[in-house]
């Protein structure tokens, strides 16, 4: 790195609800000088993911940082694109595949619905389900993404969420019924799932998008009666978790398949690059309301470089 | 039988909500007489479980039945009394059975909760825990059940879900949390289990006795997200289950285990016999509310033993 100063994103104030721009205040410091057993990182790219708006007292948007290094991983850029290792073959990736291996478990013949579908975790989550013999139903948002979805990840079908007759059109994409509801996004999308699902379906929990601004969006009934009807009557597992729940025991295996299938162009995925670590909170913010397009990655040192 | 007649409860009137008596009535009819290949049964104990309410159009309250053999089992009374085969050691108990062999899987020094816990399902579930090494909670209405919860089945606690701080009480009683809920309720009683449950605990739905009814007992706010949040970060399991999608499993292992428990009089449990067909509809109006202490059973033969 060439600067002499760096620069983070610091909370304005604590978002209420739905997180605007004048939440966040871009602020120079001092690049912090490492002590004996650190490392000093030099931030290329930074992930934003959905799941960070629960933490955004403790963000991390920032072009320098110190580590003793626990948890870092040595990138071949040989292997695969690095931008790959946050999404596809970072966290996302392993929320589908681990969701999907333990929880979700599809079988040949069976329907595998997933929301956010052209979005990190629900991409690999379609095409995985393809390749255990499934059939892969994604919702995106707006007739581009769902051509998206159809053409280049080659999904079975694929379902806009957006359009006003949402719930009759995923009813017409399952024919078969729901096997497995890969839930990430929560709100007014499961209320479709619902009635579509099977005896004995699978629902692995990995994401509430839709709740994390704390907006509620249902039509005011008590949705959760209705819900626990179903579980009980269609007998239902409906689990939550957190991917690294699974790294012990599944992450290697990950690794070696997700990689393999990247490297032999079997699976496909997307990525939605924003220039500027200054432009991180617009980009969080749009993610947030599904206006990125893809795994969303805020590029920090190319920009750093051009401004010094 | 001696009786010339048959007796039959049959629906007056589907009930909407909440069943009244006039929903029900009493009639005469023939006793019917069996094919070749068929047994006519005299019933001399009927089971009266709440998952009936949502099979009231079908209900087989009689005197007389034809049967073709399927799915009828031979009892031995020197075994255990022949009623327990309406409760501890059958349906109820195999509900119990399986629900926590195969989803709630109690571990040593764990917590577990059980809703109607003086019933035939909850008192098994408890002590069932105990014997994995677990604590039960058993949760019930009114101070009697309770006692009997702490001195007759020697639950670890007890809570009276009447009580206008049981969601207090009910903390107090867990103080490191619920690692297992055997859902057997729905309602108010989730509400209040729901923040107390752990990180990765359990949750079999065996039964949503508060919702059976159709009558919203929430407080007209929406319980979903809240709920599907805390299955998320608490990465909860909850799972609907009907008992027989375990009996070719594990129905052999439940017969013997229990049976031996209650032989040696490890296992202990209450029933709640009526006398005579024709009480059968108070009866189950008044299990809907909790007026039952401990498995209802209707004596049906005795009855009309006397009153021919």
């Amino acid at each position: 790195m060439t600067t002499s100063r760096g620069r983070q994103i610091v909370l304005a104030a604590r978002p209420k609800g739905k997180p605007e721009l004048t939440d966040f205040r871009l602020e120079e410091t001092a690049i912090p000088t490492p002590a004996a057993g650190q490392l000093l990182l030099g931030v290329q790219y930074l992930s934003l993911d959905p799941y960070m708006r629960g933490r955004l007292a403790r963000t991390g948007w920032r072009t320098h940082a110190l580590s003793d290094g626990t948890g870092l991983r040595k990138l071949d850029p040989a292997a695969a694109p690095v931008t790959t290792a946050l999404g596809v073959l970072g966290m996302p990736g392993f929320t589908a595949y681990g969701g999907l291996r333990v929880i979700g478990k599809p079988q040949p013949g069976e329907t595998v619905v997933v929301a956010a579908a052209s979005g990190p975790v629900g991409s690999l989550v379609g095409q995985l389900a393809q390749f255990a013999g499934a059939r892969a139903v994604g919702i995106g948002g707006g007739p581009q993404k769902c051509a998206f979805l159809r053409g280049e990840l080659r999904f079975d079908a694929a379902v806009d969420h957006r359009a006003p007759d949402f719930p009759a059109r995923l009813a017409a994409a399952c024919p078969h019924g729901i096997d497995v509801y890969f839930e990430n996004v929560g709100g007014t999308i499961w209320q479709a799932v619902l009635p579509l699902l099977n005896d004995f379906a699978r629902v692995p929990v990995s994401g509430l998008i839709a709740q994390y601004n704390g907006v509620p969006d249902g039509d005011g009934t008590d949705g959760l009666p209705a819900t626990m009807r179903q579980i009980l009557s269609k007998r239902l597992t409906i689990r939550g978790f957190i991917n690294y729940d699974f790294a012990a025991e599944h992450y290697a295996d990950f690794l070696r398949e997700v990689g393999a299938g990247i490297a032999a162009g079997r699976i496909r995925y997307r990525e939605d690059i924003v220039d500027g670590l200054e432009n991180a909170p617009g980009a969080f913010i749009g993610m947030l309301e599904g206006r990125n397009f893809g795994k969303l990655i805020v590029r920090v040192a190319a920009y750093d470089r051009r401004g010094t």
